[in-house]
């Protein structure tokens, strides 16, 4: 492409002339005169047209040229010479720095991105089209009419105080957490959360079966090393957790990740009294607890005993995962070292959109949300469960009485080649063996994660078809 | 104090009673009659007043007490016990789950936080109260009504594209950066730039002898030693960089933090040239480039070779730290590795906020924005100069020429005892002695970082006359 503000010079004749290069300048684009014209010059320097030690024309004969007052050009040129791209020598006027080559940018292509595909069952993402964009602006109307002015300045590293209230009536009242807003700190989400808690954990923290691979890898990434308990129908056999030492346990107890069943109730219990004998800490992931199909969701672990239970929740299901809004609702000793690690202000959330879920939450229009999306997802589960009861008897369901997706188990030997025929068909669906701990006893099994949360209603249908024309035929 | 749920019962009695213990349920609050109960309940054990082993009233005595339908305390019984709080035996009915100790949650006092200063000259922050509600409230109802819903999904790590685009055409013209929107990466802010880049960049970083403690941390934690370079009134003595291997420099160069001169464009160049002879990488902290007052902004030393420079900017002084936004320019090289390290989605900005710059910016919200702080920043700066000048001609100011601070030059040995006059009048200011290298060839200075942005502009003039309070007297 021909550079639209420099027509010639030869740089060799420039650097002869004494009047310096004949510039043709186009001084085109927004601003000023002395802006358009160091915009040029700058062009000019670094697409090479205007080569290292060439002489630029003095201000008044640079200044005749373009029609301009010659202090514009003076300016120019001192900035120019200020911001490195000019030398100016008394007796050997303004030339172009001598450094090494001009650099021609090559404009970057974008990145190589993996095709989206087509029909998207992946499971983890809640329908993105259904965001309440309009209850969401209303409630920024308003705390953004209402904050006060600190909240725009450098403020508490536990997050914003109307954020933390609101969420511990939320989280009180509709998850059984014992929450109040002085052990709750707001964080971007799960893994940050893990990454801050990473530290605190001690040497081996035990993990289910069972479990996103991603979750492994964050505890592995802050030195822990990870156990994996058996998970059955209910849920992780906390039995098994070593009778001594103050361990960690990491669990989904709501609606075990991926498997979907609720941590028992004698379970629950237990895996308490197992923290509060030995001294350990339970994590207790509730990603998804508000989806509940069959009955009222299960309360939180976090409510037998806030002293030894970390709460993590986030807003990543039951809005969206674009917001990185998450929190912890803390056991007391905790709290000062959390805040001791999440230091500085990089694990903080911003605040305008912690203000508007404040008001989002206190306002009853999460609550709202979450009922309507409820029943958009209770129907697309059932339009699974009935879809593959119809056409896939052979396929057994599991997990469907909560959350955003269900595991289908494959005939053994069959997931690989599911895989490839969803592939073939452009449908993101993840396999179940990526889920399986490295070290679990537990023999593998053969299976699909299918999310319903993803896509768009208008999209489900036929996103669902597709997925029964991925399954293994009946044997 | 008295819970307002449960009265009676004593526990012993209770247990002998064969229709369980006699419960004067309050059913107060928010929900239905089964949400209620259910809360009462728990609180009633956590609290102690149903000791673990306690057997509660069957449904039908407890259904007729409060008034209520026998199913709804059947379904509430049945939902406790799923959550561990209550056990159900066929013959004995259901009892309170006998589990350790209950648990009264003694209620977080608020963290001992440091008292609030009355007079706030802190360097590092913009003022709060000047952010712009209504403009950003104004780009958040467009923002949101146009985004598409994928916005809303799972996104792009380098962040949301609207805003890249934004910020490559506003970087490109504002602060001669050389960007494209494929290599721009949105994260939280600085530090969590470097949080990102540490793993990237060699065993030793060579910083400036004066600048933040906090960023010389953020480098030691990624693992890698940093070196001091000597600081004089033309910026960093870039010559001194070791002359072989592919190290890493980090330089603020329009304004020297806290020193405040631009780094003079001999020097500029010279980095350059540095890093294009070793291989070496000029991380570049414009952190208030766009606040400069005796003439237009120094242009970014990115637009003299991309290829080695990553520039690194936020949103933090332009319109509040709060905000959570920043951004950096990289080098093609880079991206990819960037991304890596990033992985996950905690380092992520939140979409809307992005949405919202992206909008801020390309309606030029953002210029006049800046272009109204930038009056009212300089007429504050005019102000300290002019009252230092009137009532303390023996101290001073250095690095006035742009930036939300200015350094004070103190007698020998009168920091200490300044500060402590600071903290008796409740005036935030920093000492200079802590942004000093610890390693570094200079000698110590003694002085103050006032930062003038910080206040509300009412509280200005007092904070000013506080400061001229602390101040030692002349020699």
């Amino acid at each position: 492409m021909e550079d639209p503000w420099v027509t010639s010079p030869a740089p060799e004749a420039a650097r002869t002339g004494g009047a310096g290069a004949d510039l043709h300048l186009e001084l085109a684009g927004p601003g000023g005169v002395r802006v358009r014209l160091m915009r040029a010059l700058r062009e000019a320097v670094r697409s090479g047209r205007l080569a290292p030690g060439t002489r630029l024309p003095s201000y008044r004969v640079l200044a005749a040229d373009l029609g301009v007052a010659r202090n514009t050009v003076a300016e120019a040129y001192a900035e120019l010479v200020a911001e490195g791209w000019l030398t100016a020598r008394q007796g050997s006027g303004t030339r172009v720095a001598s450094r090494a080559e001009p650099l021609p940018l090559a404009r970057r292509s974008p990145a190589p991105r993996s095709r989206k595909p087509v029909h998207d069952l992946a499971p983890s993402s809640p329908d993105a089209a259904a965001f309440p964009r309009a209850a969401w602006l209303a409630s920024a109307r308003r705390a953004l009419a209402v904050a006060p002015s600190e909240a725009f300045g450098v403020g508490d590293p536990r997050g914003r105080p109307e954020l933390r209230e609101a969420l511990a009536e939320y989280l009180t009242r509709a998850r059984g957490v014992r929450a109040d807003a002085e052990r709750i700190v707001v964080c971007p989400g799960f893994a940050n959360a893990v990454r801050i808690l990473g530290p605190l954990l001690p040497g081996t923290v035990a993990v289910e079966s069972y479990g996103l691979p991603f979750h492994r890898e964050l505890i592995a990434a802050s030195g822990a090393a990870t156990a994996p308990l058996v998970v059955d129908e209910h849920g992780a056999r906390v039995a098994d957790l070593p009778a001594t030492g103050a361990g960690a346990v990491l669990l989904t107890p709501a609606h075990q990740y991926p498997m979907g069943g609720p941590l028992e109730a004698g379970r629950r219990a237990a895996v308490v009294d197992w923290a509060r004998t030995t001294g350990g800490t339970v994590l207790e992931d509730d990603y998804d607890g508000e989806f509940r199909y069959d009955r009222q969701p299960v309360g939180a672990v976090q409510g037998l005993d806030p002293d030894r239970v970390v709460y993590l929740g986030s807003a990543s299901k039951g809005l969206s995962p674009a917001l990185r809004l998450g929190w912890m609702v803390l056991p007391d000793r905790l709290v000062d070292d959390v805040l001791a690690v999440k230091g500085a202000r990089e694990s903080w959330s911003g605040v305008t959109d912690q203000l508007v879920l404040a008001d989002f939450i206190a306002r009853g229009a999460y609550d709202r949300h979450l009922r309507r999306m409820r029943g958009i997802y209770r129907r697309r589960r059932d339009r699974l469960v009935e879809t593959l009861a119809a056409h896939a008897p052979h396929i057994t369901v599991r997990g469907i009485a909560a959350g955003l997706h269900a595991v289908l188990d494959l005939p053994p030997g069959t997931e690989p080649s599911t895989l490839a025929a969803a592939r073939r068909l452009s449908l993101a669906v993840d396999g179940l063996t990526p889920y399986r701990h490295p070290n679990s006893p537990m023999p593998p099994l053969d299976g699909l994660v299918v999310g319903y949360g993803t896509p768009a209603e208008h999209a489900f249908p036929t996103a669902l078809n597709t997925l029964l024309a991925t399954l293994p035929p009946p044997p």
